[in-house]
């Protein structure tokens, strides 16, 4: 797939994405450098707590769910830059051994005013895992360039 | 410090948070893992880009902030469990070397209507660089439990 400009970006489009597999060992990794709380890194004592058991860090799935994007078709030229979110939840946790997936629907495309070569997508981002539940939902706003005319 | 119950946090409390420094290396070896772009990856290629040189993934970002959020004296009882965020986004680019600090202010205590021994927490965090530069800015919702009574 080639690059994609502000132009060729139109609400309703979706785009789909490869699966990656989260491993027990990793989430406990991921933890121990970014998120080290009993949930995300020890089984027993995770099953006392508000997950009631091992779960991956929230930022973990949304490290992950970047990797799906970065290799998915969404490729707006120059890269997928963010400029921000309007709404970012983890409706469920992700379990050791889930399998990922990413679904990005492009909700708007809006010129720049002040930057005539550029312009923003809105895209909803949801990850799911193998039984098609949505463990992460973001909608964001990707800086996009303009086709120079 | 002691683990702070929904009745510990009012409006208007700020919290720190210790200093962590982020490397080149440990730049580009999160960006191959997660978020694997030009900008994240090599000096050469990211001077040719939006960024102008290389800069941190906003998941690295995202991440560092969870780990100085989790060493920080912002300690909710059962640990802190994001519910979603209000507001999110990256004003400036993280670069090699640059040293990160968080602040967390309380905007909000709202007792939860249906789970009575529960409740939720709105705290904007702001990640500065070592110039007081706001990097990353979110608001987010964390669930909180309620001293038994």
């Amino acid at each position: 797939m080639s690059e994609k400009y502000l132009e060729d970006f139109a609400a309703g489009q979706v785009y789909g994405s490869g699966r990656i597999t989260v491993g027990k060992e990793r989430i406990k990794a991921f933890a121990a450098e970014f998120d080290p709380q009993p949930f995300h890194l020890d089984e027993d004592a995770a099953r006392r707590t508000i997950f009631g058991g091992l779960a991956a860090s929230g930022w973990h799935t949304a490290a992950l769910t970047m990797r799906l994007l970065v290799q998915s078709e969404l490729k707006p030229a120059g890269g997928i830059v963010g400029a921000g979110f309007d709404e970012f939840r983890w409706p469920l946790p992700v379990r050791p051994g889930d399998e990922l997936s990413v679904e990005s629907e492009v909700l708007e495309v809006r010129p720049s005013k002040s930057r005539p070569n550029q312009g923003v997508i809105k895209v909803r981002t949801t990850t799911r895992n193998q039984k098609g539940e949505a463990v992460q939902v973001f909608v964001g706003n990707l800086i996009v360039p303009r086709r120079q005319s």
